[in-house]
């Protein structure tokens, strides 16, 4: 029998009545009947990112749309300061590098987050300064970074002369990001998180200023070009061939997240979740890896973390293991989207289980 | 009753039996249970594209292979001879010139098939064509183009010096196309043609030759970069998190071709349905649009084509209309994949009946 619950950071659980929607006949993509579900799912997205600008759908994985962070808005020898705190820090700078930026690092140890004063350093330091690029949540380490203290550090030093991004795909419909009220110039995540849908869709919305940034950007694109979505995505259609299956899937779990359950309520409820697990991981004896834990996903250093996690996984609770240098120190329990408490008493006894039963 | 059958040529009909693994539970990526799927498929896609080389799988839609078939393998000022029979032509231009390539194109006349003596020509008149581009079916005409009999005069001409790069996305599948047979150096496809997917998966393959062109290409890449992709998915991984249901999708609809049916008969059913819908077509004193008619559509001259198209969307067969300048002159009907002798009777009388009841 291969019953199981996924605990992974992405892909995370999938609702019944999402994977029913999505296996529906599939319908045309240039009609009125595709027309009405992508401009329901276009005023959710508004609601779901806070803000009055376009959020624009593409057809791939999160990481196409930080590379389309990268390429609509900025130009070749532009400088980018990068918080690198773990391996989706990292992927900005490799981002940023393969188009020509130029970066400059903060490196924060792993499980840490930033420091805004050490953002206002740099900036300082340096004044050629175009993007400030940060995760939301460091999904490799389980780390929330302080984006609203960021953001205001960036806008104070640098007014309209730099754009704040923010990879907020293991971020956005987990804790609160208001891309509007903070000021937060580009805002992306992806389908496979919070938003409770398999991979294959990205999202991102572009700020009055980021737009004339766009204007300049002489970076190649084509692909992943916003000025040619947004030109389509106005009208209910996509530049290129949508992804019609997993569109109307999150037609429906925008549905449960913004009419049904309400965002601020799914914020809530993370938070419980998360004090709920770490209260039994506490309660192990095991520590917390994230000093500054992000409310989607508990991070927990233990031995043999390989041993235990596939143990676990035996026993149904399909969690991660650590990256990298994480490789064998921690696990990783996701508990964004479509996750209950009882979810979280299971999964931490089913731990507790593998710790008491395990041979060290 | 919202009752219909697709016949648009993408996505066309997704079988039950493909819809109900997609909205099986999800499963994460990094693991066994992907790797065992993701193998399967990636043999079975070998066998699709008649190939030894990989068959790389983005999350994108088919338009995201192309670019992939351009940045991976040429340079900035690369000079490329493009066929442009079409809307899809066109899209090979647009994309060269978004990446800087120099492009220089064969127009060929909407509804006809390039002539191989011109690819001939424009090759001797240019001796520093680097890359020749074409559509093997140019899916806004119906029109397939000489794939083979194109692949012999670029090899002729241009021995190892030029990549001939082959957009398949409603070819692959629906009629024969021999990769490492007919020495094509870049062939790519799509799901949601004759795979019976839904839109949000490409597929691309690069031969010996072309690879060696990867070392020298200075195109920025990231998302789309084919170097990346292979050295994780010959591990069973992928560099980025795949779209998983659809892959689970893919290795249905790929059992379904290349071991039920086999490919061969596939292509010989293709046949068949062109030749059914064709003659009932023509008995209705229509004219078929396309000069060389591709198997996997057919393209219909008619009056008030729009009008008539949205009579046969209301009786349940969903037909397309034409594009850009074709707009409101033809419909299509798309018959590769999930289709049967009997659809083609079905949707024959439909266009039968909105033709003799109609004003015109």
């Amino acid at each position: 029998m291969k019953k199981f619950t996924l605990f992974t950071p992405g892909p995370a659980e999938v609702p019944p009545r999402v994977l029913k929607v999505m296996s529906e006949p599939i319908i045309h993509h240039r009609s009125q009947d595709f027309r009405e579900i992508f401009f329901e799912v276009r005023e959710k997205l508004k609601k779901l990112f806070k803000t009055k600008q376009d959020v624009i759908v593409f057809a791939s994985s999160g990481t196409g749309a930080m590379e389309a962070a990268v390429v609509n808005f900025f130009s070749k020898g532009d400088k980018a300061l990068v918080i690198n705190g773990g391996k989706f820090g990292e992927r900005w700078s490799n981002i940023c590098k393969a188009y020509g930026l130029e970066v400059e690092e903060i490196v924060v140890p792993w499980g840490e987050a930033v420091d805004p004063e050490d953002v206002r350093k740099a900036l300082e330091k340096d004044g050629k300064i175009k993007g400030v690029f940060i995760q939301a949540c460091e999904t490799s380490t389980g780390v929330e970074h302080p984006v609203r203290d960021v953001a205001k550090v960036v806008r104070e030093k640098k007014g309209d002369d730099a754009l704040f991004v923010v990879d907020g795909i293991t971020g956005v419909a987990v804790f609160d990001i208001n891309m509007d009220g903070w000021d937060i110039d580009i805002l992306l995540t992806g389908s496979q998180k919070a938003l409770m849908l398999p991979p294959g869709l990205a999202m991102i919305s572009a700020s009055e200023r980021a737009m004339k940034f766009m204007e300049k950007s002489d970076l190649p694109k084509f692909y992943f070009s916003i000025k040619k979505e947004m030109k389509s995505q106005k009208e209910g259609e996509t530049a290129w061939t949508p992804a019609i299956s997993l569109i109307k899937g999150l037609r429906e779990s925008l549905r449960m997240i913004i009419d049904e359950e309400g965002l601020e309520n799914v914020f809530e409820r993370h938070k419980r979740l998360a004090s709920i697990l770490r209260g039994m991981v506490e309660g192990l004896g095991l520590r917390i890896y994230a000093k500054r834990p992000a409310a989607g996903l508990t991070t927990i250093e233990i031995d043999n973390a390989e041993e235990k996690r596939k143990k676990m996984r035996e026993l149904g609770a399909w969690v991660a293991g650590g990256q990298d240098k994480l490789k064998g120190k921690i696990i990783r329990i996701a508990h964004m989207g479509y996750y209950t408490e009882g979810d979280m008493i299971y999964v931490g006894n089913v731990l507790k289980y593998v710790v008491q039963n395990s041979g060290k």
